[in-house]
């Protein structure tokens, strides 16, 4: 079954997309406005489709399918992802959708764009698309396991969204490695080389990627922050997102400069990227009392993380064939794994007089949940929560990837790589 | 009187604006601020001066005048429009100007930029100028007659702005069609080619629309949930239209790859524009209890109507003479009509008990102004609204459009079209 | 010593940050989430960082420098912003950081980003990172005594921002100034003509200069309305930014396509600059009664003033070796100047019944500060205000200016300029 210049070819995603209709035909309600007023919606949404769409234009010939497979994928899979995601939490098997919802349908759309940015360029149209359906289905049951059984503290999603992401797109890298074929010298960036050179940016192309970097950069607080309930927590989110932000880009920019072959002068992969991993380092903490200078100390370390890994990992990853277009691993995995570890420090610092109050503890957010854990075993359900997520995304998307590897999806041949042509009329 | 390149130009432009002045000091105060958290305004902003500004920059040369007039118009129009629409509610000779009265006047310029996105590269400046100043008045006084007099419901726009936009510039269109030089053979996408062929997008400038493209879906929810009074009804006005959006989206790509000929590749015209008749198909009936399966419906029943209208309609529109250069009949013109049919059908739907109440009706937004009014007349009246739109649009766009063909008003010469070197000091 | 190609050349910024550290885990602590719905936030975090950094993209050859010094210095200075204006409000001396600090420190950071404009090619990175360090204390000096002891009204920052940032630019620019290397010709727009003629836009760098202009433009009325503290004074500022802006719009593409050398067409420079005058024009005065006609009219000046300045002032001051690059003189400088002069116009014009009532006067956001001051003595404060932030700026800026030329800061040769391969690794 060969679709490739057919007609029909996404016709499967339009049967998706009805049977998306009936479902919420049949299951979904309006809910109350009882939570109407939730902060954070309009920024994460521009974070979705502007900031992981513009990021993503950094290609020289790859901008309409970057643009375009986000917009698709996100589309598509936050209606999925709002039904997957409810279905742990239906009554009288009913799913009632709040603004609430939407936020939350955002947020999950992000794991997928995540995985999308390791396999941008290298995946076909059809390969998106089935990966995008499968992994919103284990990307909702690990947010379960995450947040309701193991009832880990992850309010920015470092561990359920940012490195089930990451590892999910790694797994299903490994998984679509080919002998042999890969064995082309990695630019410095960690670029793949093709035949025709089609992995690396245009001066434009790089202001265009700007675009999204910095939005995703400003609305980052509004994401960390979303799913807080209380002012002083929600306060806490922003206040701590901020400033490690701002120290993760100071430490970007510095260190750039520093390990560059060109020595003291900036390497835009960096600057678009790792600037980002602050807010991706604080997100399982930031809600916690951290104090301004702990989130700055969190930034600095990001920014370090970040930077060496694309500088010095990307490219060995790349030698042995595990590609990684955006390098998602430096900016969302590495970032995220070393936020799950802050929140085990974290926990594990607190003592059990604090533990379950609000202005004496960090883990004040949870205070509620928590059946008589001590901090101990909160620092313990932390550690848990962030390891079944990489077994789990690993695993999960090393099959996905295999599967994703039938015929029927219409691999890409090497020279087809990173090429619009391939999915577009172009001008 | 010919101004084109003398330096008094617009300078009835600045009498118009001096003129503004003087009507602001007389007749405009500050009004209460008890509805100062009004929903909806920055994200509207943002989809009037960055969402149109940057969807019309996708003609190769003629990007620095979609921006340009795009902003100059919706400058002049706002504080028009603001005079206009208060005229009918004035009290004592004062309006009050309120942020909810910016609100409305962003969305009455959204009227005006969708005429404009007819008529780009094909009008001059002090034509568009012109035309700008008479449907604003037009346009408000329609505006009048179907929320107030007809009392329809039509809370997103998509009939008073979204139709009358674009009928009233199809209807210029036709007004500014000449005999024996448009004969020449369209492009697929509907674009017209001129001699020098500047009707078509570069690499670059399809991306730049995608800005544009993309802040408006974004912000739709916000821009058709503004005007809502209650709680409930806002969040309708949001789940509804982001579902509408994301099913219209889906639904575009997989049809875009469809008709294509070039079998199974995107059109970028089609991915730029009809993924956005999501949130103008469901504008008329965001607000009612639709359910979200009904709204995943509109959307995709949307993205069927933008595509096939892009595919098949614009181009046989062309040959005929009556350009639209964004094709705005496929993006507000068909889909704000098949939302004004959608809001007869679900008015003559609701029982005459449900009628009046929230929960159990559909038109709630409306139960306080029905003076005595039954579902079935409720319905008539949605007719009403829309044809009378249809009508006026349709025909004080053609009146406007002959008169913009007066010499003083410099139409372009065919190999003037598309063109910024008319408008512009060029680099 | 000679960093410029080494990789510690960033390694003193480093050191910074980590000071920034240091002193936060002293002295910063979460404060109350009193005032967590500060308006404004968001839409001044986009203007700093998209705003800003995009609207310096306009040259042909120094986009990632533009961007990318932009968000290095904006994320370094809202750190060290927060800690210098906390700095006079300490308790116990512990800074409490909440969501308003947050936006207070990005307020500030646009001063430093007006003097970048200025500067913009013309300041090694060390340079610029050092003049921003040290301009940043000292603007919050400056606001202190423009706030706190002379009490003056400057709710939009005109005077303490705009004027501060764009005349300590032009000390900075008087100190760098160099016999008989400046003396070429200079072009229409203002640009000065280097050898390779880097200071130019390209026809895809104006559009995405457009980005950054159509956003700060959008974004104004929160910037100006941020700091407000009724809903009544907030929506005054919100309705009078707005009405400024259009008309100021309005008023500079007429004349613009009026003193253009090719009259009846615009120029690029003005349309992205002068358009924002009328935030900075109407941002002294923006929370009082000055009446929706006055704002309007207000704009208007702002229009004229910009893009006289533009067309007619720059060139005379590049002639005469003061390089102003982006015109902030004529975007912040001049309209600030003019904003400080409207603000003790209508200081003057309130009876002293009306001073200190909200409704009657023009002054009541003073009015719980105004120990037994009258109209007349409010006035004399705005001008103290005024006059001692000018000389404050244009004497330290010259001053950091001449330390700037120290040899460890790099100055750039004059073949250097404008161009990013100095500072970046290119495609």
């Amino acid at each position: 079954m060969v679709l490739k210049y057919t007609a029909f070819k996404y016709a499967p995603i339009m049967v998706f997309q009805l049977i998306l209709m009936v479902l919420y035909f049949i299951f979904v309600r309006y809910g109350g406005a009882a939570e109407v007023n939730v902060k954070g919606f309009e920024g994460t949404h521009v974070m979705i489709f502007i900031g992981f769409g513009f990021l993503m234009t950094f290609l020289k010939k790859y901008c309409y399918s970057a643009l375009g497979f986000n917009w698709l994928i996100a589309a598509m899979v936050i209606q999925w992802a709002l039904l997957c995601q409810s279905f742990y939490h239906m009554k009288d098997n009913t799913i009632f959708v709040t603004k609430k919802s939407l936020l939350e349908a955002d947020i999950m759309s992000a794991t997928v764009l995540i995985t999308f940015g390791a396999l941008l360029g290298i995946a076909s149209g059809l390969q998106l698309l089935f990966i995008a359906i499968v992994e919103t289905a284990v990307a909702c049951l690990n947010l379960w396991l995450v947040s309701d059984v193991f009832k880990a503290s992850d309010v920015g999603g470092s561990i359920a969204i940012h490195t089930f992401g990451a590892y999910f797109g790694i797994g299903v890298s490994m998984a679509l490695r080919s002998r042999g074929e890969d064995t082309t010298t990695p630019t410095t960036n960690g670029h793949h080389v093709t035949s025709v050179n089609l992995n690396g940016p245009t001066y434009v192309s790089d202001v265009t990627a700007m675009i999204g970097s910095i939005f995703l950069w400003i609305y980052w607080p509004s994401f960390n922050s979303g799913l807080t309930t209380t002012d002083a927590e929600y306060q806490r989110a922003v206040v701590n997102t901020y400033l490690s932000l701002a120290a993760a880009t100071v430490t970007t920019f510095v260190l750039s400069a520093g390990v560059n072959k060109y020595p003291g002068r900036f390497d835009m992969v960096h600057i678009q990227n790792s600037t980002l991993a602050g807010g991706v380092a604080v997100g399982s903490v930031c809600n916690m009392h951290i104090g301004a200078g702990g989130a700055i100390a969190v930034g600095i370390g990001a920014g370090v993380i970040s930077v060496i890994g694309y500088r010095f990992l990307t490219p060995k990853l790349a030698k042995i064939g595990i590609l990684d277009t955006c390098g998602v691993n430096n900016l969302h995995g590495m970032p995220g794994v070393y936020s799950g570890l802050l929140s085990i420090l974290f926990a594990a610092m607190v003592t059990n007089e604090e533990y379950g109050t609000e202005m004496g503890t960090v883990f004040q957010a949870m205070s509620k949940d928590t059946d008589g854990r001590t901090a101990g075993s909160q620092a313990l359900y932390q550690f848990i929560a962030l390891a079944v997520t990489l077994g789990v995304s690993l695993v999960s998307g090393f099959i996905t990837g295999l599967m994703s590897k039938l015929s029927m999806f219409e691999s890409l041949k090497i020279a087809e790589r990173y090429d619009d042509e391939v999915n577009w009329e172009l001008p």
